[in-house]
């Protein structure tokens, strides 16, 4: 739909998590997959055809109570391990991760430029009802995000600057996209990072999101949990209202065209379209659609 | 020969690097896969049928001058990077890595009591000539061990503490061992950690070494060239020399038979016997001759 070397993705880091001493980045190494085609089409993140030579490996230990030294449930790939064996030594050399994971995408030849949204350590923490405050894999992977969640936080986005390009990028997009991903913990942390809010506040006129909700269910993952447990609507109006400060138009699928009076009340002008990307021409269509929207909404 | 369990091996860690973010201990993984049947026989290192998907991956990456993160050179199987894996995760957790150690000599059935020689950090370091001092590491894999080295070091030895269960391990044994390895960079770390000289000298009479150099050549690695380089004899002799005052009694190799002489003027009783460990039956036998050769030199 556009030439892929025009486009700027800037990535949550706000999953990112040392494991065995290795700096992984579970949704930069998402968006690289899937850029360079590479991705597992039946889990959505991880290699097609990847081989767990180390993990069946690491199986043998057994690791003492409340260490993390044996665990498996987080599936590192001997095929991404070298990713993240990768991206650990050049940290560890001084590279900020934002020169790192163009060092990365290059070597996978993705011509999007893939920016995390910040060189600093941001880490997404997540209130487990009777449990208390856990990392975000914690919630995410070990407990396949199946438990009640009381409150989210963004550890160190107080003192993150936005990586290199990231403002500029921004600032010069003819079209900014908030791509249909978890509000609540892949957008917000972003949001989160100092001068991204006023950035895209600054656009609000030329960014277009996409509703992650359809039909009052994510695709995937927990946002619809996530969005009714912090007090939001679990559906396209729950979404217009957390988007409308930066999004002056919200892409809804035809399932919830019903919505779009309501959407519209939110100050967001409301597009309904198909936004199910089931295969590549689907993707493409909304692609197409995103760009066409944008534009700012009728008083 | 013994019962394994009652066996302590006290091992050599100034070769430890960290790589990728990954500690990597060369002499304690070698003991335990060799103690547990699983160490390629083929390089002497490393696992038998390991597979190597991570390091195939990581040649895709094109690191930047003087990066080591797109590193090949030193080779880690999937398999053996579980270990790495493991002991990296149980360090960062705050575990020694003596007790890390135990730990993986438990995973792999390892019987035989694998002390490392130290908890603390010692670097071994070598000074090449007409380059400066480098990792061990680079010397020994990158460089193939084929440069003029003026002088080798052990950083950190100086504030390093015997790690629990060595020095008590030398004290009470029957038999202390100092098995035929590299004098300069496997043996000599041993003996640079403050208090480790002091224990073997005061249990002289009970030491036995085993000379490495046979017929005045390592049956592998830089042995030979490293006692030349710094000033020793590279023949038995030269071993007797360097191991007089720690050990009463060096066995050296028939091959070596008419060196027993010069062997006894440096104040060492000289035992001749087959020192190849060409096979297990081989090896039996040469523990059997250290054990009976214990005892203190005739005046």
């Amino acid at each position: 739909v556009v030439e892929p070397s025009t486009v700027t993705a800037v990535v949550n880091t706000g999953d990112d998590v040392v494991l065995h001493g290795l700096h992984v980045s579970p949704d930069l190494d998402t968006v690289t997959y899937t850029l360079a085609g590479a991705v597992n089409p039946e889990t959505g993140w991880g290699l097609a055809g990847e081989s767990w030579g180390v993990m069946d490996a690491l199986s043998r230990f057994n690791a003492p109570a409340g260490s993390a030294a044996a665990m498996t449930w987080f599936r590192l790939g001997d095929r991404d391990l070298a990713t993240h064996l990768y991206r650990t030594q050049r940290l560890q050399e001084g590279a900020p991760l934002s020169k790192v994971t163009s060092e990365i995408t290059a070597a996978w030849n993705v011509a999007v430029r893939v920016l995390p949204m910040t060189d600093d350590p941001v880490e997404t923490r997540v209130t487990v009802a009777g449990e208390g405050e856990i990392g975000f894999q914690d919630y995410f992977v070990a407990r396949r995000h199946s438990v009640p969640v009381e409150e989210v936080r963004f550890a160190g986005s107080v003192t993150a600057r936005p990586a290199p390009g990231v403002l500029d990028g921004i600032a010069t997009a003819a079209v900014a996209v908030v791509c249909p991903s978890n509000p609540i913990v892949s957008i917000a942390p972003i949001r989160a990072v100092p001068g991204l809010e006023v950035a895209l506040v600054a656009r609000r006129n030329d960014t277009v999101a996409v509703s992650p909700i359809v039909a009052g269910e994510a695709l995937k993952g927990p946002a619809a949990r996530l969005m009714e447990e912090l007090g939001y609507e679990a559906s396209a109006v729950g979404v217009a209202r957390l988007y409308a400060p930066i999004a002056a138009t919200l892409v809804v699928d035809e399932a919830d065209r019903d919505l779009a009076p309501a959407v519209e009340r939110e100050g967001v002008r409301c597009v309904v379209a198909p936004t199910i990307m089931s295969d590549p021409e689907a993707a493409a269509a909304l692609a197409r659609t995103v760009l066409e929207s944008a534009g700012p909404a009728e008083p």
